[in-house]
């Protein structure tokens, strides 16, 4: 059971991370919910709305950081999936000091998921590179994706 | 494939319940959606309403669970999933039941996610201090989750 | 490592395939927002609820795949999701085109969604059949399972 856990114990935390953000994002809605006159106001909306946005998309973060996880390193995954949490509470907080005309795009974090996705691909690429010619570059992979990891961080 | 079969089966069988769950969610808002002049009464709003609240937290809640399970023990894991499928089932029918002004809250099955997540950080916990230190509370660790989860069953 | 991808590669390929079709969606969405006088039309309110009803089944999906995926076999589970993909992609383009009077349902690929479920009860009930009177179908149950696949292809 200890082999399994260290192979993902890194991918857990930063699961737990982002669970413990998805509370205090409810948390939030739950507030302005509760809040007298709430159901009227804009303010309700756009927490609601933020919080929605970033619902709609956790389930595809999860599965892409898990599976890039897996297939790959889980370092690298688990280092973007923490910027990916950064990003994630920067739009909420941006969205909700907005106003309704200038909200941010549907859309965030499409870098560190298309970074994440590009991990699966090289991951399932370089399994089947081994299974069917036995040649193994999982090496060279190891150390491109950690170095190019670092590219997130640039703004 | 039967070892790794082993250590989820429990967590499996909680998950397919939860699936028919949702199943009968989305079976009512279709009902309420395809019932003549629907989409202007309460009832539809309501239901879909409740449906959403219990979507929104469903990738939550199974990645707690699975990542309690991992970690540290499939039993009390896949006990607390049970309770929070019936807590759930409350929820969705509380909300059906209610007129819009006194709906519950947002957030249901709080002490549920707490337990769970801190199943996930013992577990953790636990393989860190293994790695690093070479001490093994497992067992302990292991009587104390399985006891502490019967206080879940408090209302 | 390569022995756990040997096991889920086919699962990853088809998450990451849905994963590309979330991205097609958000971006639909994105672009109709973004649409000027976007917000008052019909079209944004369509393709908005198209990917909300897809994603509220997202995660349901995922974890009825993966499950059936783990407890029985690969290639059945990731075949019945590639189906499922091209189901969805038919649901939202049908959502889009459509009035508002003629919506079709909130649920689709009911019949995928339940063969997967399926596969799991039966590979939970072999593995307990194995555990406890050491009687193995497995080999049969693959055979059964990979022929009533090709079931789902009829329309």
């Amino acid at each position: 059971m200890d082999i399994v856990v260290e192979n993902i114990y890194l991918l857990v935390i930063v699961t737990l991370i982002s669970v413990l953000q998805n509370a205090f994002f409810a948390n939030k809605v739950e507030q302005e919910c509760k809040a007298p006159n709430a159901h009227n106001t804009s303010a309700f909306e756009r927490v609601s709305c933020a919080n929605r946005n970033c619902m709609d998309v956790y389930p595809t973060f999860l599965a892409v950081m898990w599976c890039a996880g897996l297939c790959l390193n889980q370092a690298p995954a688990a280092f973007a999936g923490i910027i990916y949490i950064v990003v994630r509470h920067k739009y909420f907080v941006g969205y909700m000091g907005q106003t309704s005309q200038s909200t941010p795009g549907f859309l965030f974090g499409k870098r560190i998921l298309s970074f994440l996705f590009l991990m699966c691909v090289v991951g399932i690429f370089n399994y089947l590179l081994v299974r069917y010619y036995g040649s193994n570059y999982r090496e060279y992979v190891d150390i491109i994706t950690k170095a190019s990891s670092a590219l997130l961080l640039l703004p």
